[in-house]
């Protein structure tokens, strides 16, 4: 089925190069089961909505967006709030339950039909499910000229996974309110539900703490949020089906708690916010009484504030440099019989959980704090690779995937798209399956700002929030980034600023004259991946700004990417009409690349990106020679390796930035192709 | 002095065009007393900042503020926050006093020295003209190549009127409090200092009422703001130096109030929320002691949450239909010989200001309140004519202009510059002159959603901004609009989102491979201006979507503003350089234009403005037969003649749309020029 429904996205391929004149539905990320049939349901101004089911401001919310955007859509005026009057309604919502708050194994599916007579029929058992099926039904949207319709289909659609998260950093590079709202709507468009806050830092303490005011007040350079503010998002994401998990980072990663609470460290102090980013030595002190005090009134404020059954006490990272170098935790250690740090770790986090457990909290952590014998109420979130994930749910733990979802080091989509919790050749027990509840992205700060941290995120995390809600088999890479570079316009539509902060930071760049070339340009390159970033000179702190070409470009250069997977199927089977799209881009370029040379040189924040401008022209000259070969069928092997040393030879980082079509040519050229 | 002022700035000129290899600064509202000298105070990564007064979160944050704006366009990284510990700090800020809210009649003056060798001083009696202040600082930033400095020079500053705001109606069409906020991002800039805030309408009641949730819940489609979030703007405009006035409007435009509360209109009802435009019936009942009751209960509430001073009761526009078919009413009036319906509200208005007045509030209103008798400490808000507002005064009232300053009209930004509420010839007595608080922009948003309320705001409001601060005689037109447009950066950066915005619409109707060519096209195209779109059919209603070419527009089409101002410049005394300018405009617009048939052709939402691109098209080149003409020296008054019946005959507006250009050549042609 899953594959069917592939093929017939398929026929969809590049159609963004040609005009508005029609088009299909995009669905991301697929639905679990659907069928297309030939008809329509064409949209009209007097377009009404029936809902039947219990009072739901989830419900209700959900359809004032869903008119708002399909209004903006199609410039239709369409009566609107008229429930209820209509012998026959255009949309019918029919669900069983408002669910009380959003909760890990909430029902989330959802049914759709749409018929060219009797309308649209959207059924869930829970609201939760109506919002999910909202978005799909917005993105089954169609048009040929001006009209505008919903194709016939039926859809049964549920999520693969319980857990689809996005953990957002607010502490390396503070994210204000507004930024956080923006992401939910995001995150509702990809049907993901858990937002993972993480909240506290050494570079920063980023809640307001009534009991403990020195927290915030020291630790955040003001910028953190108040009660009110935290319950907002909490209420925003919930009426969108959203959980919100906040994580207190512990024993490490706490200079900023330090900073009005030194008594908490592991040495005397004092101490002041961090300003680098790394793993630094500042511990809280797991032998002090004092600690648990501290965190058992600390936590009780905050398991009220915040109300997710879940929260997430950090664990990683623990340097344990405090630790060696306190006497009174050695003896500590010598008289509890506690062997190493990572056992006094342990101690630490059986206090904390029986503290959680008793503010009613389920407790969460990196994988460090999984050691035996610990509950097997807790989860385990791991990062550092996938052993650990199935190592912890043989063991009987719930788990969460991070590991191959870090989406601050600018890996590609696909690299992300084909990292499955539980891929087909999974070594763990059936039995054991459900213990692997999800997965999360994860969007560390040290590298992105509110200016910018969306551009990172989207549109590629909608390629984890496929592989989490869509089934194991749909992994068709090609159709993912097809489908993945439309669904801008949806997010942007449902709130997100993806593109229009990336656009505003690229006219601060090169002006409105220049604008659309930058972009053009940037389109092809991407910021260096993994933590090469991180090494540069000199060291990123907190008070680097993120206002150079390389915070304007996507992981994923958009035009890279295009280019190469039509590069890759030409090489494995010649088509004309694939063939003519190369020729066309490789036109333009030549016509566009005439004025990167006067433009990179005039404006100095360009001047860094020179180099990396000039091996991108030739570059772009060596696969227009390759295209042609790969054309004349000519490409022997020899030829196929001397490609391989050039490309190779331009392949050297600017500005922190790379050639986004390298690895494409290079893949390709792996292979002798098709002859 | 301000002549000299800007002659220098005039030496920018055009700038806009070249590459970013240099910029001197932009000064918007320009500073009373200014005296540029011969020298820099470059910024270095040891930039210090040295802070003396009593603590102000004001000041605090505005340095947050001020630092990450400087950090991200120089892209220096700055070790920030290390204040007092340098010997001689590149920036140091003494101010005396910390206010404890803003408020009518605070000190917003500051002082500027720049000094290349002493560094940086800014100086001012309170905190709120250390932020007014810190603006100008930023505005004053030069940079040649990579090299950013401050330059030497002198000033002192301070408001010409201390009640500057801008009107934001939120009924028409509901604005999220993220954009409430961004909007107040874009008045720091402006050095605006009252946000006047229209909260209830026909269309709808935004804001939460404990005492009355009858009103938000069946008033505002789920779209009001809580308490939290109206104090949580109240505390964000306010270290920002803003005030946050409200209005209620009453007795008329009171619709939305009637769906919960229809005891309180002089017909009985039931109502729903008004979905059209215009002046409706539903008007409160001013003879029922019910009413007052209601609206002493309401008035203490919302006293109590706002904490300005003032609290506007709208009462404009009441067309007294359900008064006079009331007989109750009609009865009353004759019992208190009332003569007609505006006594009768002067008897309503007479009572609210006594309940506002209990509540510690001065009354302001729309100056349909005016009424002989009434008492001086109201303020007459004049929005018909100026002749009210002078005659106002002249009675010992303060006045505050809106006439003139309606930004939903799209006039030209020129016709509310030149709009002084105190012009030189003013008929009003000197002694009355402090009568004149200053002026507001108003924001009507029948016609702007959230998603573009602030492309129609900024930048040109700025124009209106610096009516009011600057002094008298800053009034070159060709001036203001040269630093009107490149005051765009600062807004986009300062947080407004009028630039990303369209740029998000304009990707939504074009696509990304062709935004740029629609942005070109739409920057010499301008809204119908008036009341001319509320005529378009079919009517306008709350939930038209506002996502058509029109709605990405300026009412200044920047591209026709530009070329306007050269084109009459050439007509008046000829130089090489302006005819090249638009030489070089011509050619570039008859490029591009080669594109426009296809393109408004392929795409349906295009289609709409397809005779105005081919008007567009011919005017253009009828233009350029002008320039030719205009540099031959040979442009007799038949020609002349000739090219107005030719350019008026292509003014025929499309998609309610029309040229930006046709003005500024038939205003060109009205004279003979040099000849």
């Amino acid at each position: 089925m899953i594959k069917k429904i592939i093929a017939l996205l398929g026929l969809v391929l590049f159609q963004y190069m040609v005009s508005k004149a029609q088009s299909t539905g995009i669905y991301m990320p697929l639905p679990a089961h659907m069928e297309k049939l030939d008809g329509k349901f064409a949209i009209h101004s007097e377009f009404s909505t029936f809902v039947e089911g219990p009072t739901s401001e989830r419900v209700r919310s959900a359809v004032q967006r869903f008119q708002y955007r399909l209004s903006s859509i199609t410039r239709m005026s369409i009566n609107w709030y008229e429930y209820n009057t209509h012998d026959q309604p255009s949309l019918s919502i029919v669900y069983q339950n408002s669910v009380a708050q959003a909760h890990l194994g909430m029902d989330e599916s959802y049914r759709i039909s749409i018929d060219p007579d009797a309308g649209i029929l959207l059924q869930a058992p829970t609201d939760i499910g109506i919002v999910r099926g909202l978005e799909t039904l917005l993105q089954s949207l169609e048009w040929e000229s001006s009209e505008y319709f919903f194709p016939m289909l039926e859809i049964y659609d549920g999520p693969r996974f319980p857990w689809r998260g996005l953990m957002l950093d607010v502490c390396r590079h503070f994210m204000p309110i507004d930024r956080v709202k923006s992401i939910i709507d995001g995150m509702v468009v990809a049907k993901l539900n858990v937002l993972h806050w993480h909240l506290s830092e050494d570079q920063g303490f980023r809640v307001e703490s009534k009991k403990f005011p020195r927290l915030h007040e020291l630790g955040s350079d003001g910028l953190y949020y108040t009660h009110d503010q935290i319950r907002e998002v909490i209420y925003y994401a919930d009426i969108r089906g959203i959980r919100v998990m906040p994580e207190f980072d512990m024993p490490g990663h706490t200079t900023a708690w330090m900073v009005g609470h030194p008594e908490l460290a592991s040495a005397p102090g004092p101490y002041t916010i961090e300003r680098f980013f790394g793993v630094f030595d500042p511990t809280m002190d797991p032998t002090s009484e004092n600690t648990y005090q501290f965190l058992t009134s600390f936590l009780e404020e905050m398991s009220t504030l915040f109300t997710d059954e879940y929260l997430h006490i950090g664990g990683d990272e623990n340097n344990g440099v405090q630790w060696d170098q306190n006497e009174s935790i050695q003896r500590f250690m010598k008289d509890k019989q506690i062997e190493n740090n990572h056992q006094l770790q342990a101690y630490f986090n059986q206090r904390i959980l029986h503290i959680l457990e008793a503010n009613g909290k389920k407790m969460m952590g990196w994988d460090e704090i999984l050691e035996e014998g610990i509950s097997k109420d807790i989860v385990i979130h791991s990062w550092r690779g996938k052993d650990q994930l199935v190592t912890a749910a043989k063991n009987g733990y719930k788990t969460v995937l991070s590991n191959g979802y870090y989406i601050d080091l600018s890996q590609p989509a696909s690299f992300h798209y084909t990292n499955d919790p539980l891929p087909a050749d999974s070594p763990l027990d059936p039995m054991f399956h459900s213990n692997i509840l999800g997965g999360e992205a994860t969007m560390w700060s040290e590298l992105v700002s509110a200016g910018n941290v969306e551009t990172r995120i989207w549109p590629r995390t909608l390629a984890i929030a496929e592989r989490l809600w869509s089934p194991l088999d749909v992994n068709d890479v090609p159709n993912m980034y097809e489908r993945l570079f439309k669904m801008e316009d949806h997010l942007e539509l449902a709130g997100s600023y993806h593109r229009k902060n990336r656009n505003a930071l690229i006219l601060q760049i090169a002006g409105k004259e220049e604008a659309s070339l930058l972009e053009y340009l940037l389109d092809w390159l991407e910021p260096l991946d993994g933590y090469r970033r991180h090494g540069s000179q000199p060291r990123y702190t907190s008070y680097t700004p993120l206002t150079r070409p390389v915070d304007a470009t996507y992981p994923d250069a958009i035009r890279a990417v295009k280019f190469g997977i039509v590069l890759q199927r030409l090489h494995s089977h010649f088509n004309q009409s694939d063939y003519q799209f190369l020729k066309n881009e490789l036109k333009d370029f030549k016509e566009k690349s005439k004025s990167f040379e006067a433009f990179t040189e005039q404006n100095h924040l360009l001047n860094e990106i020179q180099p990396l401008v000039a091996a991108l022209i030739t570059t772009m000259s060596i696969i227009e020679e390759l295209v042609e070969n790969i054309n004349n069928k000519k490409l022997t092997n020899n030829l196929r390796l001397t490609y391989i040393d050039k490309i190779n030879e331009l392949n050297i980082p600017a500005g922190e930035l790379e050639l986004g079509i390298t690895p494409w040519v290079l893949e390709t050229l792996k292979t002798n192709g098709k002859d």
